[in-house]
């Protein structure tokens, strides 16, 4: 359900989801409100009054009574609950002026989801690891069938199943399996990817099991580990967890944790690592789901090359030294429990095919997920992360490229940079005349520091409203105690510490900006570079998919301000969320996808930034906000120009 | 290189080898010499004068100077050195008369190989398990193929080889392994049963090891196990063992051991016992051999279903109950390690399919030996042991079935039975008047006891001398102090004490008789019944072929006379050997024969004698020396009337 929101005096109306802060609203409007404390409620600074229509809370005892009943609320702690009118005082609201130059209103992509139901239609939701029920003729005289035989042939003639093969350590517990049923047992079934490879029977359970069959999908992230349980009936997502990748005490990057495991023990102490985050995540994400460890028949697994040696324990040695090349690209099918996975040993390891070294399964996993592999249009997948990891193509051909990005987009080189938690700042407005902050942190907490998406906005808005200059300089000359020098290094300070969780005033600092365009320029430039080697250029492009932890949340319109994507319709990008985990989860629910991906692999062409030459060029082009070429961004170009006239 | 033999006053000749002893060629003769040790040289009975050409040895304190010079040798140590005339004496021959109307002369089966030139020229000269020297193109930035996918595009654009496959635990070794060789290799290859199947990569070696393939056969009986290690390139035998099956202290025969493994941890100690012997087996073969476990590529087992079972750790409980089904009659090839063998991870063990219970891969390996299944005529296979296993049929159809016949074929079950080690007696005759007996024993040594293929021949003789009648029993009216009756029991003395190794007499009894009666009669009325289920008879028999331990020695003509093999030419009959491990050793050599193989288990007709009624009449019908219905062996009715006239 939506409602209206009318602000006034700026006469600005938007539509916003039922219960939605007005705070995020005033945001969205692009309409300015004072609000220090990152929507937590404490500063009380951002008062308005609702003329018309009624909010949810908004009381506090910054409010007097009289106030109250006048019917002021502060803005950040009213849900919006019907149609309203909404008047920002001049005290919160400084001057409307400048405001209504508004720029864009806040845009995040729409999310991209794998629709079951398609998948069911197209006759394609037959998972990797099916479940069949067979009543068998007993054995007797007139049918003395060796009980392996019994079930292969039950198969073959009343399921249709060819080419059997059934593993020595399940024919071990089979005699004892058969009769515990009388009989009447469960088979599972791993398809293969060519259609006239085996079926491998993995399990056989007594009674009829078939109902219950489920899978793990998980994404293996330098920093962070995703697993969700998977009901592959429905295709429900059952739980889901994350946790902190616990290599991360080895090394924050692929590059140091590949030296990590160089030495001594260092690859068996890395793998223990991953194994253990997977086995938490699986006790965890089973439990919420209610399912036990050897109903599991299948988990599958993306990472990027270095996280898939890591977790397969193959020296990852050779992917940082010239010329790069990972061990390998392909996996074959395992019993996950070989690799200390702790699931029952029918349960199979699905490990998804990377390209190279810096293009691993875990971009492979987010293009199935995309489907742009399956489309017509002409897509940019862009994997925005600590690694850039772009695709481009169609049905008929894909480039790929990596660059390394820095992590800025993950917080990290960023004074105050943390993970999109709770107080992380993730929305900002500035006045223009002013220059005086409006935050909004995750979970309206009290600001604890700047997440990845927060960062983009704070740079666009900087830009837009001159506090930055195009190589991500503070104007010295501006009328404001927020922009000063401190410890010989220019800042902006967006929150003074009496409304922080931290105790300390925090900024962003011209290094912080320094690395955001670094890591921007990598990946927009990594894009021109694989466009222009390929003989296109950005206005071919038809459709972007974002990928990565932040991609739900950046504002499209700050990202293309700062020259992180394209100059394109906000309406052409597409959010995937986490891709390497969504292509776990299809891969989980349909066969074909492993048939598809053999193809996408194969169709897969690689480029190495190192070694085409117009790169640096392009990267060096692209350390400007939002570029040197400003003709790329004609609009961008257009409203700053207005915005600062 | 073969001589002539001439005995006198007989005037028999006969060929023998180069080295025969001169008492081996007498028996052969049918020329009755006095010779109570065995052929050790010790009783001094058997003196014979060599009246032309020579012998070496012969010499003994049991003759004198004088004799030595005028040419008296014992005919037990003389081996023939040139074409012979020797002159048998009175004393020692006591009674030419009868002699005359010899009965037939010796005749022990043709044998069978494997012939792997046969194999060559016909292109089947390729093992299951193949190694290949690659040399790699070196990684570089033009080539920076994952390691993997460069070896298996490198096979596929320089070999031809396609649909490979690597499995986890060898791609986890790949970068050491690739850069050791400084990306030479060799790759090891176990090609697929069916063509399109997949050739799976076991393992990559670094530098060229392409000559360095060996595989290892073996046979497990009940009794014994037997190895034999081979060179792939050659196949050559490079080194063979064999060891009493452990597993006997826990029960003689497969019932026994089956109840045993039903309690508690018993399948756990059987399953230990059969590998511990195995990797004796192994250890000392690949000694022999000169080579090393890691270059051991493939070991293939066959065994009866029981044998298998335990070998695989499966419960085999079910081929002793109602309706006696095996876990199953195929086995996946699958690392030998797995199940406790001692070679290296890469060693893929075969294990040969069965058809039911009680016809497993043993009798499949040796009827995939005989090549029966690729010929046109029609083929009586019959393996003598402990259990009767007899398929019947040639190219285009087969029918199996195998029936207890209890131990005495392997010397159980009879008063001084034994095997075929040194001290056995092996062969014997009898003289028709006096009914003293001439035996020869294994290794010409003093008698221990009697071992199966000599039961064969004493029965054999003793029936013809009318010694025993046509039900097993002593004539107790000869006029012989060697027919007697000790302990309540009849029996016939072969070797007074003072010429055993056991300061006993070992005689033949009438319980032994029995036994054997029994045992030949199950074997003879499963192939009777086997027949006649299919509509046939003794008549369209066009080939025998004889598996089993003592296969090679026993006498064709006694095992005739006895009625324990249909009255058939002896020059049909052909002797396989150990066919298991023949099957074995093939199935090392030529990857054609595990496709052969799947289509000989599908065409086998298994018929379960338990439930064809005619078995037992034809059983009863068998219990007599040769038959109940004499014209069944119309030659030896006619010779036992002549013999006994």
């Amino acid at each position: 359900m939506t409602y209206s929101v009318e602000f006034l005096p700026h006469n600005i109306k938007v539509e916003v989801d039922d219960n939605e802060s007005l705070i995020r609203a005033a945001m969205e409007a692009g309409v300015h409100i004072n609000a220090s404390c990152g929507g937590s409620g404490v500063c009380g600074k951002c008062r308005v009054m609702i003329e018309k229509g009624s909010v949810e809370g908004g009381i506090s005892e910054h409010l007097s009574q009289k106030d109250q009943e006048k019917g002021y609320r502060l803005a950040c702690l009213s849900e919006v609950a019907s149609d309203i009118v909404v008047r920002v005082p001049v005290e919160s609201q400084i001057d409307t002026g400048r405001l209504n130059v508004a720029p864009t209103s806040r845009h995040t992509a729409k999310e991209m989801y794998a629709d079951v139901n398609e998948l069911r239609e197209g006759g394609l939701f037959i998972p990797p690891v099916e479940k069949i029920y067979l009543e068998l003729e007993p054995a007797s005289a007139d049918n003395n069938q060796a009980d392996v035989e019994r079930i292969i042939n039950h198969l073959r003639l009343n399921h249709d199943e060819h080419r059997l093969t059934m593993n020595l350590n399940l024919i071990q517990k089979i005699p004892e399996i058969i009769r515990e049923g009388d009989f009447k047992v469960t088979a599972t079934i791993i398809r293969p990817v060519r259609k006239d490879g085996k079926n491998r029977i993995v399990n056989i359970e007594p009674f009829d099991t078939s109902h219950r069959n489920f899978a793990i999908a998980v994404d293996i992230g330098t920093t962070t580990i995703y697993g969700q349980a998977l009901d592959l009936h429905t295709g429900e997502v059952l739980g889901q967890h994350g946790e902190f990748n616990s290599q991360i005490s080895y090394g924050e990057d692929v590059i140091s944790r590949i030296i990590f495991a160089e030495k001594g023990d260092g690859l068996e102490v890395l793998h223990q690592k991953v194994i253990g985050n997977i086995n938490t995540i699986i006790r965890k994400i089973i439990k919420k789901a209610g399912i036990g460890k050897h109903e599991v028949t299948t988990i599958t697994l993306a990472g990027n090359s270095t996280m898939t040696q890591l977790l397969l324990k193959i020296n990852p040695a050779f992917i940082r030294r010239d010329p790069y090349v990972p061990t390998s690209i392909m996996y074959p099918p395992f019993p996950a429990y070989e690799i200390g996975i702790d699931l029952a040993d029918h349960t199979t390891a699905l490990i998804y095919p990377g390209v190279s070294s810096y293009v691993g399964g875990d971009i492979i996993a987010g293009i199935m997920a995309s489907g742009m592999y399956r489309q017509e249009k002409l897509t940019l997948y862009m994997d925005i992360g600590t690694n850039a990891e772009i695709a481009i193509g169609h049905k008929d051909w894909m480039v790929c490229t990596a660059a390394s990005a820095g992590p800025a987009f993950e917080g990290g080189g960023v004074k105050f940079g943390m993970r999109a938690t709770k107080g992380a700042i993730e929305d900002f407005a500035i006045n223009p005349e002013t220059y005086e902050p409006m935050i909004i942190t995750v979970g309206n907490k009290k600001a604890k520091g700047i997440c990845g998406s927060g960062l983009i906005t704070l740079a666009a808005k900087l830009l837009e409203t001159g506090v930055i200059d195009s190589r991500g300089k503070f104007d010295r000359s501006l009328d404001t105690d927020r922009i000063r020098k401190t410890d010989d290094i220019w800042e902006y300070v967006l929150v003074y510490k009496e409304n922080t969780q931290i105790d300390r005033d925090i900024a962003i600092t011209e290094p912080d900006l320094d690395n955001l365009i670094r890591a921007k320029g990598a990946m927009y430039s990594a894009a021109l570079t694989l466009l222009e080697e390929i003989g296109l250029g950005v206005k071919d492009i038809e459709k972007i998919i974002l990928a990565g932890g932040f991609g739900s949340y950046v504002d499209l319109a700050s990202a293309i301000t700062i020259g992180l994507l394209p100059e394109l319709d906000p309406e052409k990008v597409t959010y995937l969320g986490n891709g390497s985990l969504l292509g776990c989860k299809i891969n989980s629910l349909t066969n074909a996808l492993r048939r598809d991906v053999m193809k996408v692999v194969n169709m897969m062409t690689n480029f190495e930034l190192a070694s085409t030459p117009s790169y640096m060029d392009h990267y060096m082009s692209a350390l400007f906000l939002p570029h040197t070429e400003l003709n790329y961004f004609p609009k961008v170009k257009k409203r700053l120009e207005r915005l600062r006239k």
